[in-house]
Formats: structure tokens, sequence, C-alpha cells
């Protein structure tokens, strides 16, 4: 990290900018293999904390892990006609092994719905073994063009809920639970505010009834899927016989959900919280909380000034901080100053000797920059200043991003301003529900439907584009 | 889980008995490719288990995570003379993706350190870049004619440490280091005796100076490579070329390690554990320590048992034991009893009326039947003497298994001796070292040097083979 040349701005090129903050931060790195992504140890601990904050949510709500195959037989994805629409041009195909052509080629997993309603079926007979409410953490492999990392690469991680359930109504309850579920740990924890809604029949996961999704705003005013959860109906039930025999002794088949949220998710972040100066990561899943950097010119300065490092940072971490401490010799305070605002670490302590006379620490947020964000805290209760520093940091970084998303969002009165609107933000907008009018939009403006969002202002209107009745306003935007 | 027959008994077909065992404990599943396996929640929550205890140790020496690529270009792996040896035999290969044929194939990863080796190149600059400490969590995949659930399966589940050193000392202490951590986890987490010991040259892993092992004796006294480290030497840096800047400017090849444990290892913890009624499971890693069966005749039995039962649960789970309670109400209690039992949860808590008149419960060991392992004790302090019977049994276990291995480890007085000794547990015997003589005693007895162990007995000997002088002594036995 030697490196410490300015960021291009996010207003002039965003871009570059998304490009040069994961590369500068650390996160993650290009693969030799096009398209394929290496996350590094601090993107990684970020993915991590990320992985914890979910899981402990869906352990919560009754969902237990499995571990399932890489390998799929290429003949399963053929099974659901519109899932073998939406993933036969993106499959990696294994067509040897152990030396010799397979008889059937294997596809790398694109998503696990086929295994999995071909285990459900063997695994399902009786409405005594339902619901089952299993979790993967995995990754998967989309053949893609264009990639970039973390927002499109061709292997992603990502977790790939999968249930079945008795009746549509518990089916279509745990597709809306999840959503819930991504909902609060996109808000909660890493301070993106989203909108839950109703995917449109033409941006639905292949092979699903009803597709629901979070969607959030980007710095450059773009929209992000940043999670996703489908009701798959009885469409791979059907496909791949999961049936059951229910309390009448009747054979029934089962209706059966997925969702899925991925490192995708961490693109979010950088776009939603990033400055010019880089990466700001929400306190919640910083891998490092807290950066502490020592300041001394000599020897003299160093023991006492060291002794007081020590001290907080024990102090800290026996408060379950997460503290890093920048000890490296041959560089200076404002190079490492540089570095882990950069690195987006929500909070930095410096101590010098005129702390360790006063018991005082010099308190720097990376939300706000210079003068504004620094003060000077007592070395007593430290803990209970960083704990509110640090949820204050939250908050703020939510609300900004929350008013960054009202302030781009636009109620055009007609078409014409609607296209206005697609050149600088979103459109909360009635929309009939068509889906010719939609592919429409999509030609003219490279707008999609991103969400019929579930909170809706009540009422009737005309759609934006084609004027016919409409019953609800949905968010159009262009996207990732 | 309605099949309540007996397993068969482990000294008539321990294989068979290992087979019933991994699918009636609800362990693994086949999955639809041939050699591929499904590991289900129960089985996926003792990985869970040991990814933590492992994870948390590698944490504190120094490790983080981070996420590569599966894909692999094939002429990676073909650039270190001996690993391509010892693996292009087991290759799964992608030749075509996105719908076109590839212009150069890719392997699904076998292990990483090709890829590793090209990425380390690229970061690492200056001896400042070092040491590097990286451990991934993941899957690799292997083709394999004959496997087994756990033991041996086309995909199988692990971590891979991968660092990069200075020096020769910095890796080999590394290497050494990693064995330490393998042989503490085995053996305070899952209750299991393991010999730390250098492999033979023949045994060694494809492209490493030195490897050392972890070997445990399964119930039947065959062997099981249960955890390995290897000392790469500058093998992987030249043919990579992983070189960095020393102090005096001067290049220099880096020194490389890696290092795993896999869900191998969970087999390992069935072979040595588990008894004629199905798993036991050590405390500290069993997805439940304790299961609650509630026992009552009628509705005015049932409301006062279901209150102590929750009570207490609440008690056990604010002090952080895994308590299951098994709450089912169309099964008996003696069918819920043989099925914890088959799944190997180390203490069953049952409660019924006279229980709750008395203030107690009954308290059942796993690792020890019927009355000898059952008590009453009070629901008072109920988490102390939990605390005190889990350790207990974690104790019991081990030593158990200690004593079972001490027993079958002969010490033949020549090869005679040692080929009967073959037939019935291991050899730990003067051995010359050569490797032909290791190829003919495999040859003529199917046993192999496991490891040579660490802590030796000093002087000198003579093989108990060849009858050459030999300063060590091995290991012998037939393996998994």
């Amino acid at each position: 990290m030697s490196d410490q040349l300015k960021l291009p701005s996010r207003t002039t090129d965003f871009s570059e900018w998304y490009n040069q903050v994961v590369q500068r931060a650390d996160l993650a790195d290009y693969a030799p293999v096009r398209g394929c992504m290496i996350v590094k140890p601090y993107g990684w601990g970020l993915w991590e904390n990320i992985q914890a904050a979910l899981d402990k949510r869906f352990k919560a709500t009754g969902h237990v892990n499995a571990g399932f195959p890489l390998l799929i037989p290429q003949s399963f994805i053929t099974r659901e006609a519109k899932h073998i629409e939406g993933f036969a041009p993106e499959l990696a195909v294994v067509t040897h092994g152990g030396g010799q052509e397979l008889e059937e080629p294997l596809v790398v997993r694109p998503t696990s719905e086929t295994i999995i309603g071909h285990t459900y079926a063997k695994w399902v007979q009786s409405y005594r073994d339902l619901p089952i409410l299993i979790n993967l953490w995995n990754s998967v492999v989309r053949w893609e063009m264009r990639t970039r990392l973390f927002l499109r690469t061709m292997e992603f991680w990502w977790q790939e809920g999968h249930t079945a359930h008795a009746t549509y109504e518990e089916a279509e309850a745990e597709t809306r639970q999840m959503l819930r579920v991504y909902t609060d740990f996109a808000e909660n924890e890493a301070a993106v505010p989203v909108i839950p809604g109703r995917k449109s029949e033409a941006e639905r996961f292949p092979g699903a009834d009803m597709t629901y999704s979070i969607e959030a705003m980007m710095g450059d005013t773009k929209a992000l899927q940043a999670g996703t959860s489908h009701n798959l109906g009885q469409n791979f039930a059907k496909s791949f016989e999961i049936k059951y025999l229910d309390k009448n002794n009747e054979q029934q088949f089962c209706w059966t959900t997925s969702w899925g949220l991925s490192t995708r998710f961490i693109g979010a972040i950088i776009m939603v919280h990033g400055d010019d100066q880089g990466l700001i990561l929400p306190p919640k899943l910083a891998p490092h909380q807290i950066v502490m950097v020592p300041i001394y010119k000599n020897d003299a300065e160093k023991g006492p000034v060291l002794e007081a490092v020590d001290r907080a940072q024990k102090q800290l971490v026996a408060h379950d901080f997460r503290v890093k401490v920048d000890m490296r010799e041959d560089l200076t305070p404002g190079f490492k100053f540089n570095e882990w605002e950069m690195r987006g670490v929500p909070l930095r302590i410096e101590i010098g000797p005129k702390d360790v006379a006063k018991g005082t620490v010099a308190l720097a947020r990376r939300d706000k920059p210079g003068k504004e964000g620094k003060s000077f805290v007592s070395q007593d209760g430290l803990e209970g200043i960083i704990a509110e520093a640090l949820a204050d940091l939250h908050a703020s970084l939510y609300d900004r991003a929350l008013a960054f998303r009202k302030a781009n969002t636009y109620d055009p009165k007609d078409y014409t301003e609607f296209k206005q609107v697609m050149e600088k933000g979103w459109a909360f907008s009635w929309w009939c529900g068509d889906r010719t009018c939609e592919t429409q939009i999509k030609d003219e403006t490279k707008a999609t439907t991103r969400c019929i969002p579930l909170e809706q202002p009540g009422g009737e209107g005309v759609c934006v584009h084609c004027g016919q009745p409409a019953k609800e306003k949905a968010i159009f935007g262009r996207a990732y």
C-alpha cells in the first residue's frame, strides 16, 4: 500500500472510483481465470461478519445449514422449463473426470434448486417431514462476459436458502419472512436503507411464481438488487416430484421457496457509503472498528505512548470491540491515517505524548472529515465513548444514505419528465403492470422496474408510460 | 427415522456398521453424482463446530481467512512436476463455459497450491510483505472411484492454509506449529488421541519437502490420517516465482507451507468413539450436547412436566449449553431414547411426574449403557452437574480411545511377528528409513508407515524388516 495517489472523484467517474477503491482498500483482486475473483483477507473479514449477522437471523427463524455438492448432472438443469431457459447460457460444464470423458456431463452449480429438488424428493415422504428449512453457504458459477469485482463475477459466494412446505400459505409466509430478514440485516447491520418489494413478472427468478427483492440506491443513483426471496410455487416440486402424504393419506406436491444474498452486497456497502477518500465501512460489519495509531518522535516518547496504546487496546478488546493497532515503524502517522481512511475503518484513535500526559486520546470519525470529526476524549471510560461513537456513526451513515435516496427519487408528472428523471435517479410512479409497457420503458430509457414496493400509498392512478389505469406504484431506475 | 433395527455389530462387520451409522444418525447422504456427498444438517452442525474450534486456533496464531476461486487454468497444475504427477489423474475438467468450448480448459481445484503460488507471486515484492498467513475454508474435487461418505468422496469440505515466509526456519516453524494446532484440536475438542509425526518420503504430499501428519487409530485398529501440514520448501516458490527483495535488496525465493484438515475428520470421530448402539459425539463438538425427553401419560401430567422441561432448558441455554428438547407427540420415550443414542447425543435428561414432585431429573450418559450411566440429580444447580458430566464424558472418551490404541499397538520382536501384528493393529518398530524396504512391507502386509512420531524413545535399533541399523521408530498399520 505504498500508493497514496488520490482516487478519482465519485462525481466525475463513479465507475473508476469503484474499481480503484476495491483494489486499494485491499478487498479483492482479479483471479487468473477471467471473470473470477480473489476475495482478499480484508474483504473476506467483511464477508465473515456479513455471514455471522445473517446466519444468526437464519437460525433464529428455525433454519439449519447443510452442505450440497457443487457438481450437478447436466440433465437436472433441463427439468424445469423456465429454469433451463434462464441458466443454460451461463453454465460451466465438466466433460472430463479422472482422465476419462464422462458419459453425462456435469455442471458446476449456478444455483442449487435442481439438486435440492432431487434430494428433497427422497427426503420427504409424509407431512411429518415438513417443513424442511435448510440454508447453504457456498459459491456458485455463472458464466459472465462483463464482470466487475463483487458486482458481477463468474464465481461468487453467497447463501442460498431452500425450504419445502405443505401449503402455499406457509411457503408465501416463509418467502416474506426472509425478505424481512434481509431488510433487517441491510438496515440494522450494514446501515443500507432498502426498499422491499415484489419483482415484476419479467424480472422474476427463472422458475419462481413470485420474486421479492430488496433494492438499494448506490452513490451514483443507480439501483442494486441486494437480496432476493422466491416463492417457487409447485414448479420444482412437480419437476422433481417432491411429494408428501398428507394427514388424509393423500399424495400432495410440496410448495418450495429459495432466497439468497451474495458477496454482491459488499459492492452495495462500498457504493452506498464510500466517499472520495475511499471506503467507509458500517461499524457493525467492519473487520476493524477502530484503528489505533501511536504517535511519537523519539524513544523517550515511544515507551509511555506504547504503554498507553496497549492499555487502551486491552480495554477495548475486553469490551468486544474489533481493534487494530498499527505499529509499523517505517511509516509516518499521516501515511497510516490515509491508508486506514482508504480502507474505511470507522474510528481512529491517536495517542501521542500530550495524550499520555493528559489521560486523553484523539478520536477521529471516518464519516466526518478533518476537524469536524475529531475530538479529544478521556481514556477513562473510553469503551462507553467508543460504543456511542460507533452507534452514532451507524445512524449517520443510514440517515445520509436515506436522505440521498429520497433526494434522488422523483414522482415525474408525465413520461417526458420520467425520461429526464431516469438520467439522474429513481422514479416512484404509477404503473399498469403490463409487460409490453415495461419493455418499452426499458428500451427507451435503459431503466427497469426495480420492484413494486410492499408499502404503497393507496388509491389508484394512471400508468406513467401508457396512461392506462394503475393500482400500484413501482420503483423505476437504471440498475447494476 | 422410523427405522429402529439394530446396527450390525462393530466386531463382526465394522465397515457395514460405519455405513449404516452415517446414514441412520442422519449425518450424510449420497448425492446424484457418484462419489459426491450431501452433508445433512446434523452432520453439517458437527462440521460447523469443528470449523469454529479450528478457526479460533488459526486466528489466535495470526492467520486470516480469504476466498480463492474454484476454477484454475489447467496449465497451472503442470507447473510443479511432482504436483502434476500426484493430481493429474484426479482432475475434474471444465471444457465448456457459457455455451462455448474454452480455449484453455479449467480444472476444479483439487487443492489450491498452484493458484496460491500464482497469486502470492503478485502480492509479494519485498520482505515487508512477509509472512503471508492465509487460510481458506472451501471444498475441493478429486476424482475418486471407490468412495465412502466422509472418508473418501469426490468432493470434500476442508480448510487449506497457505503461508509464505522469508526463511526455511520460519516455514518449518509454521509447519510444526500447525501440526501442534491439529493435535490440540483433535485431543481437546474431539477427544481423539493422535500421534503427530513425519511422513516417510513415499507418503509425502506431491510437491512437499516434508509432510507431517496426525494419525489416529479407528475402532477396527486401522489408521486414519486426520490432518496434514506440509513444508513445501521453495518448490512452489520456484515454479510460480514467488520472490522478494530482502533487506540487502537481493531477490530471494520464498519458502511456503500448506496444511489441511477435512470433513474426513468426521469419519474419525465416528470410528473412534461409536459403539453398537450408534454414534457417540464428543461433547465439545456435538450439535446437541443434551437432549431432553419429557415423560407423561396424560394431560394432567403433561402440564407440570413441560413446565419443568421448559425451566430446565432455559437454565441450561442461559449457561451456553446446546440443548435439544424432543417434544414430538406421536413417538414413545423409548423410541426417542434409541434415536438419540443412535445420533450420539452425549447426555439425555428425562423429566417425568416423579421428577417434578421431587425436583430432580434423570440424567443418562451416552457412553455408559443402561443403569451404570444413569443417575437422578437435582434440578437446582443442574448447570454445574451438566458441565461436570460433559467434562467427564470427554475425558472418558479420550481415555478409552487412548487405552484402545495402546492395547492394539505392538512392538513385534521380528518380521514374522510384525506380519501377525498387521492383522490386528499397529506396530511401533525400528525402521531403516529406506524406501525399498517400505515398499516391500506394503506389498507383503498391506501396511504403510503411518508416521515417524516426533516423540521417539531414543537410542538405536535394527529395522524390523531388513535388519539394517535404524535410528528411529515408525508407526506401521493398515490405513483408510
